[in-house]
C-alpha cells in the first residue's frame, strides 16, 4: 500500500542525504548569543522545506526565546489519525573543538558515516520524518495520515519556553498520538522504543568567597578557598554507596517492579559493550544495588557538569578565586518532582555551605519524567514499522536523557508520545564528532513510512 | 652625608613616577606565550634604564626561559660592601578582565596611588632602588656601596631557570648581602623585614575518565564523571580540622618555638582587619590550634587554583567531560623539601583515584623556604633605613608568600637576603586593580638611600 512511497525514498537517498547536509551546514547552537541569527536561518530553512515538501501550512512562530517552527497538513480528513512529530533544529555547543576530525558545521561523509554538529540529535532523526511525507506526496499523491509538525529551538537548553508555547496552542497542536524521533537503537539490528524518559533539574551554584581574587601566599591559611569549598560541596552529594547524598531525593521515586527489572535486564546491554563505548578503565558502581541499565534509565542520578573560577590556563597563578561557580544537572524518574528535587539540593547545599562564603543557587532549567503506556495503538504501529524495517521486535527502554517535551505532550495534549528512534549507541551524541549512519537514516525513513500507513490502517477512526 | 642624594629624589619624584609608568605600560605576563616579545622588551628597557642611571655594565643575558637583566657598578671599591638587589620584571595574568576599574597596562593615578598591573609586584618595589641608585650618581657622584641589580623575568611562574643561572654565574653574583624588596608592610607606619618565606610546589592533576565526552542522560549511573573524582579527590586533602591530610605533609616542619609564637602574635596583625580586607563575611579557622598570623606566614598550607574541564559558559550543557585537571599549589616552611612533598601528595592521590579514572600528576614548578639571620648586619642596616624614614622600628615577620630566590640567594650565595618591602596589605597582588600608594613608592626611594648608606658606614669592609 506504501510501495510507491519507499520505493521513492529509496531512489532519492542522495536527495535527502543533500538537504540533511544543508541543514547541518547552519550552526544553530541554541546556548549561545553569538549563534542567534543561524537559529533563526535554520528556522526559515525549515519552513521552506516543509513547504516545499507541499504541506499546507508552514511558518515560523516566535516564543519568548528561540521561535518554534509548525507545519501541518491535514488532508487525511478527520477520519484519520493525526500525528504530531516533534522534533528540534537547535543543537549542543561544539567544545572541545579541536577533537573534532572534520569541523562540525562542514558535513562529512566518511564510511557510511555522516560526522556533523545536530547528525543525530536532532537534525537527521527529524529529517527522516520530513524525507517519508515527501515520499508520500511525490509517489502516492498524499499521506495516509494528517500530519503536524512541530520543532522547537530550545531542547539544548532545557526547552525554557517550550510548555507555554504548548499550553497557549493547545488546539492546534492537537492529535491523536506524538512521534519524536530523538532517541537510539540498540545496535543497528535492535531498534528500541523508549516508553520512559528521565526527567532533569539543571542548577548553578554559585559561591562568593572573598571580594576579590587573592594571592595565595599571603592569605593561604586564613582565606576559605572558594574552590576548597565548592570540593567539598559537591564530594558530600554522593555518599559512599553512590547514591545521591540529598535528604529526601529518592522519597517520591517509583519502585522499579520486580517484572520490569527483569524485562530490563534482559536486555542486551552488556557492561563491557558499554565499557569498551564509553572508553574507561572500568565502570563506575553508582548508585549500590541497581545494575547499569536501571541506573541509566530508572534510577535518578547527579552529575556535576564544570567548576569556573581561578586559574586554568596554560602555566600557573597562585590565585584564591573570589567567586566560583557550579554547573550541576540531576536526572530525575517518576514520580520526582523538578521543583521539589530543586529545593531539596538548595537546602542541603545551605546545609553544607560554611559561614566564611556566600551561596547562591539558581534553577537554569528543568523537565519532568514520564512513562509511557505501552499498549497504546500508536506505540503498536511503531513497532510493526520497526518490525518491517529492520526485521526486528522493538525492544522496550527506560532512556537516560531527557526530552522535556514527552512529558509536556503527554500530560498537556494527554496523547501516547511514540519515541522510535534511529540513533546508534556510538554516535557521539553532545561530543566531538557527532555522527549519524546512513544506513539507520535511509532505514529510518523507510520505518517513518511504515508507521504512517499503519498508524492508518490501524482503525478507521481515532487510534 | 647621603642628604644630597635624598634630595635629589626628593626633588625627581615625577620623574621616578614617569619611569615606572613607562616600565609598567609593558604588559610583561611571564606565563603567556602571547607575551613573549613583551618580555623582551620589557628587559631592553630595563637595560636602557641602567644604562642612563649610570651603571657600567648592563645587559640581557638568556636562560632556558625568559632572559635575565644584570647590570653592575663596582666603583665603591672592594672595601666596600656589595649589595646584589634582586627583583623581577614579569607580572600576573590580569583576569578577570572586565574587574579593573581601568585597564591593567595604562598606568592610572588616583587619590595617589598608581594602578596597575605590576604597579607593586614587583616593577614598583624595584624601581625604588633603581631611583636611589641614580640619586646618588646625580648628586653625590657615586653610591657608598658596589650595586648588582639581578632582575629576572620568570618569578611569577616560578622561576623556573633560576636556580641554574644562579649556579652558572657565582662569581658574577658574588655579593656581601642582597637586597630584595618584594614584600609589604603591616600599613603605612609600620614597615616589616620579612625573615621568612614559605617554599611552595606547584602540582597540576589529570584526570582522565572517559575517552571522549559523554552526554550524561545515557551515561549518568554508569560513566564516572572526572569532576566528582577530582571534587572528592580534593576535598579529602583537608581533614576536619583544617589540617592537610596528605600522610607525612608535617613530618619535617619545623616547630614554632614559643618565643617565636609570641613574637609573632604580639604584632598588630588583627583577625577583623584581615576580615575586611579579603572582604568576607568570615575568616577561615585553618589549621586548628594556629593564630591566623601563624597560619600564613609559619603553617605550610594547600590551596587549589582552578579545575579545568566541562562546560563553564552561559547557560547549560549537560556533559560528562572525558578530562579534567586541577591545579593545587602546597606553600611550604623550613625544613618541608619540595620534591618530597610532591612525592607525598602523587601517593595520596595515588591512594585516593579510583581504578575508573587514570591519573597523572605533574610538579609545574617548586620553591624552597627560607629562614634568614635576623642579627646579620644588612639587616640592621634595613632596620636603621626603615627608622629613619618611616620613624617606626620595623618588625620581623615570617611572610606567606614564596620567593624562590630568597632561599637560593641564601643558600648558593651564602649571603644574608634582606626582605625590606614596602608595599601595603590591600595592594591587590596578582589581583585585578594592582597599585602602588605613591608615598610608599617615594619613602622607598628615602629608605633605599638610607639602606645603602648605613651598610657602607656599619663597618669598613664586609658586612
Amino acid at each position: 500500500m506504501s510501495q510507491a512511497a519507499l520505493d521513492y525514498a529509496q531512489a532519492h537517498q542522495t536527495d535527502n542525504l543533500n538537504h540533511l547536509v544543508e541543514l547541518l551546514r547552519i550552526p544553530s547552537i541554541s546556548t549561545s548569543a553569538a549563534h542567534r541569527a543561524d537559529i533563526v536561518r535554520t528556522a526559515n530553512w525549515l519552513v521552506a522545506r516543509l513547504q516545499q515538501i507541499g504541506l499546507s501550512r508552514a511558518e515560523v512562530m516566535s516564543t519568548a526565546g528561540h521561535p518554534v517552527v509548525y507545519g501541518e497538513w491535514l488532508g487525511a480528513g478527520p477520519a484519520a489519525p493525526t500525528v504530531l512529530i516533534y522534533g528540534h533544529y537547535d543543537v549542543q555547543p561544539t567544545d572541545p573543538q579541536e577533537e573534532w576530525t572534520t569541523p562540525p558545521f562542514e558535513p562529512s561523509v566518511r564510511a557510511g558515516k555522516l560526522y556533523a554538529r545536530g547528525a543525530v540529535d536532532n537534525k537527521g532523526q527529524h529529517s527522516i520524518h520530513l524525507a517519508a511525507t515527501e515520499a508520500f506526496f511525490r509517489a502516492e499523491a498524499a499521506p495516509p495520515v494528517n500530519l503536524k509538525f512541530f520543532l522547537e529551538g530550545e531542547e539544548e537548553i532545557g526547552s525554557p519556553n517550550l510548555e507555554a508555547f504548548v499550553r497557549q496552542h493547545i488546539d492546534m497542536l492537537g492529535c491523536d498520538a506524538a512521534l519524536i524521533s530523538d532517541t537510539s537503537m540498540l545496535d543497528a539490528a535492535t531498534p528500541a522504543i523508549v516508553v520512559g524518559v528521565r526527567g532533569m533539574v539543571y542548577m548553578e551554584v554559585e559561591i562568593q568567597g572573598p571580594g576579590h581574587d587573592l594571592h595565595s601566599g599571603q592569605y593561604g591559611g586564613v582565606a576559605h578557598n572558594p574552590l576548597q569549598v565548592i570540593a567539598e560541596i559537591l564530594a558530600a552529594l554522593h555518599d559512599g554507596q553512590g547514591r545521591v547524598a540529598i535528604p529526601g531525593f529518592y522519597d517520591k521515586v517509583r519502585p522499579l517492579g520486580e517484572e520490569e527489572r527483569a524485562e530490563l535486564n534482559r536486555l542486551p546491554f552488556g557492561a563491557e559493550a558499554l565499557r569498551q563505548e564509553m572508553d574507561v578503565p572500568q565502570l563506575w558502581s553508582g548508585e549500590s544495588g541497581y545494575t547499569p541499565i536501571e541506573r541509566t534509565g530508572a534510577r535518578p542520578t547527579l552529575e556535576i557538569h564544570g567548576i569556573r573560577g581561578g586559574f586554568v590556563g596554560e602555566g600557573q597563578k597562585t590565585v584564591i578565586p573570589a567567586r566560583v561557580v557550579a554547573k550541576v544537572s540531576m536526572r530525575l524518574v517518576p514520580d520526582q518532582e523538578p521543583p521539589e528535587i530543586a529545593r531539596l539540593f538548595e537546602r542541603r547545599l545551605r546545609e553544607l555551605a560554611p559561614p566564611t562564603v556566600k551561596l547562591q543557587v539558581r534553577i537554569l532549567s528543568y523537565a519532568n519524567p514520564a512513562l509511557i503506556d505501552r499498549e497504546a495503538p500508536a506505540i503498536r504501529a511503531a513497532v510493526h514499522a520497526y518490525q518491517q524495517v529492520f526485521g526486528a521486535v522493538p525492544v522496550f527502554l527506560r532512556a537516560g536523557g531527557s526530552i522535556p517535551v514527552v512529558a509536556m505532550l503527554n500530560h498537556i495534549l494527554r496523547v501516547p508520545v511514540v519515541m522510535m528512534g534511529f540513533g546508534l549507541p556510538d554516535d557521539n551524541v553532545h561530543a566531538p564528532n557527532e555522527k549519524f549512519d546512513l544506513d539507520q537514516f535511509y532505514r529510518g525513513i523507510q520505518a517513518s513510512i511504515c508507521f504512517m500507513q499503519a498508524l492508518a490502517s490501524m482503525q478507521p477512526g481515532r487510534v
